[in-house]
């Protein structure tokens, strides 16, 4: 295939996934003398920092989706293909796809990272994971769908079975999920539903460790903490799920809550691909590689983001699965590969924290800064500015930021649409 | 049920259909001496005519769908329920759903069209209608889907079948949809698909008629023909299909085409409803009602909008099924139903045609008025302000107002994302 680029003697680079790491890594190769390809299985690039927004009526897919074909159209050496990705050839140095092979040079995984349910069948089954579009559609469907059987529902029982909204996970996507399902409660309820009582809507967020957003300082988990119970979120912690048989959830300590709704956000897992070999996945499903990126035991491998584990003195089980992360190795592996052009020692990899951020709800954020930590009003101010800027392309910054101004001025979540009813596997199934 | 209204002596009125007909009647019956009902599947309102842009792109769905709910919200003595009616039981003047009976003084039967395929089976199976939202993502989808496959296809032939787009109608979805299929041509294949030569790619409007807008004077019909081929698409008029196997379409005169895309907006019928009396069923599988629009033998059920087929001198067959019959209709009957009230005698629908318009694409439109007609980039524009007059809601207009303003300094059609993968019913059931 390479007939399609300028220069056929540069190396190929092929990049699996069109995600933060992905992507940055093909920006950084723009130009460069590379012929690129950039896999993935979707055609555009999600920016899942926002996905809950979705989940919850506050922004539209396309807000947050963007053509990962209108990134690379003006990068002459990057060639774009919706593929999904079969297994790595390592002999034949090919990766196999459902649309073809694509022979490599350098290969970069970069995969990262979807629901882990930790083996749970049943509840991968019946519960609702958020690492996607068409997930977070769903969820949003399925939200709907429970408050309009609760006003058809006679008996007091079933509506606050239909109303009680569990979400699993206390770590960014679960505080942020709450704290809209309880502006929802508190905004949307009223008006939409009219006949509904909404205080027989009950949102609880179980998280088994002893804070939420164990990344964040205890100072902003305390926060955060307080914030969603001020909001009325029932938060529980040090509390494990044990098993969800679709209407009742089991807690560790034997407790039991009556709910159709189990949101599942309480782990993830790395992409592990067929074809490396097994000595190189570790703890969380990743991949583990070197102060390069370099994948153990390999020359031409290459993993980054979510998916690679690259373990450290201060991170031994490697670096927290996010966005900062992912983009930094992603730019110092372009770096790296020019420097590999030019005869050069490569760079090893270094994370800066910059930070981390949180958003509960209007006006309610906590932000860490390295030397620094706020919360409520300015951190939420904060929060919608840095993740505006961290959007890819103009239209969607645009899109987001009319929206959240329209939220802002009429406390409503617009996007309280049914555009395709979800039901659950089970009752597809049976 | 009638115990959530705050005047339990007032008539009950039961809507079926918040599409413009009923939607229109439940404003006209807000605040008034009513108990209303308003039924629809779906849980928001579809702005049918720009369906066509969000099936290419243009527009998200969250722009032209509105929630139901938030318009009745303000309305005390109205309630909505997301329902599927499943027949009408006359005898004891209850309207039959999937979520209850509901009991009803006067029944407004506002059902709309969906889309005609004349018996043909396999047309029904293989090809794809345009009526609803989901209908929009999925050509949005496949679409795009096509343009990946003709990508990675070596054979040219293939590429071309992968690459020929076939509308049936010539109506005004037909032409806008031809006229956008036209525009992706020509602005986003040589930059998302700079490996394909865009001379591949073929569009073709199928009309059996001897025209294109058939509803509009000649002159205008001209006109658009006129630019539909200079924009490239081949029009045919005067050709009638016979057949379609998902491989090859077969036309009435012999011809075949290879093409992997039929889109079908040739045809509509009426939404009728079981348990009327059968007598009632006629032409075009509509409701044959009076000049009040009250169903013909009936003295409590009416319909009105597409169903609804109301016999005059002008329109032996029923008015044409488009918005501004529907809203007129909805306006008169409820001001009818106030009159009945108040015993005062009803009047009789007359049709007020204010005029039609239909646009081929960037700065082409036509546009008919009763006494004036004109074209080009003032009717584009005066197409465009009606439009979004039209939708419903302030958030939508604004929604779709800085999607068109990106569009149109763009030249781009920025949503293409293919969301949920399309696969046609025949891969699906295989």
């Amino acid at each position: 295939m390479s007939d399609k680029f300028k220069d056929p003697t540069a190396p190929l680079v092929v990049i699996i996934g069109g995600g933060f790491a992905g992507l940055e890594l093909a920006k950084k190769l723009s130009h460069k003398r590379f012929r690129v390809y950039l896999l993935d299985k979707h055609n555009y690039h999600t920016f899942q920092p926002l996905l809950y927004q979705v989940a919850t009526g506050g922004l539209g897919s396309d807000a947050i989706a963007y053509p990962l074909r209108k990134v690379i159209g003006p990068m002459p050496n990057i060639v774009f293909r919706m593929a999904q990705v079969e297994r790595i050839d390592k002999a034949k140095k090919e990766v196999i796809t459902d649309v073809g092979h694509f022979p490599y040079d350098y290969l970069v995984i970069a995969t990262g990272s979807n629901t882990n349910f930790f083996g749970n069948q049943r509840l991968e089954q019946l519960s609702m994971p958020l690492k996607s579009i068409p997930e977070a559609l769903d969820i949003r469907s399925y939200i709907l769908q429970e408050f309009e059987k609760a006003l058809v529902e006679q008996s007091v029982t079933e509506k606050q079975r239909n109303l009680k909204f569990v979400i699993v996970g206390g770590g960014p996507t679960g505080v942020e999920l709450a704290g809209a399902m309880a502006e929802i409660k508190r905004n949307v309820i009223s008006s939409d539903y009219r006949e509904l009582d909404k205080e027989l809507m009950n949102i609880h967020l179980i998280e088994a460790g002893p804070r939420l957003l164990a990344a964040m300082t205890p100072k902003s988990s305390e926060a955060a903490l307080g914030f969603l119970r001020n909001m009325g979120v029932d938060v529980r912690l040090n509390t494990a799920v044990k098993s969800y048989d679709g209407v009742e959830l089991e807690l560790e300590n034997g407790e039991k809550m009556k709910t159709d709704t189990v949101i599942w956000s309480a782990g993830v897992k790395g992409n592990y691909l067929d074809g490396l070999d097994e000595a190189t996945r570790v703890r969380g499903n990743r991949i583990q590689v070197d102060e390069y990126n370099k994948v153990k035991g390999e020359e031409s491998i290459f993993a980054i983001g979510d998916v690679a584990s690259m373990s450290t003195e201060q991170f031994p089980n490697g670096h927290p699965m996010v966005a900062p992360v992912a983009m930094q190795q992603a730019q110092l592996l372009g770096d790296n590969f020019v420097r590999l052009q030019k005869g050069q020692g490569l760079k090893s990899f270094r994370y800066t924290d910059k930070g981390s951020m949180a958003t509960i709800g209007r006006n309610k954020a906590v932000v860490d800064l390295p030397w620094f930590r706020f919360k409520g009003w300015f951190a939420w101010y904060v929060w919608m500015f840095v993740h505006l800027i961290m959007l890819v392309g103009f239209r969607n910054r645009l899109m987001v930021f009319v929206n959240w101004a329209w939220n802002y001025f009429s406390y409503e979540r617009a996007i309280r649409l049914i555009i395709r009813p979800f039901k659950r596997k089970e009752e597809v199934d049976s």
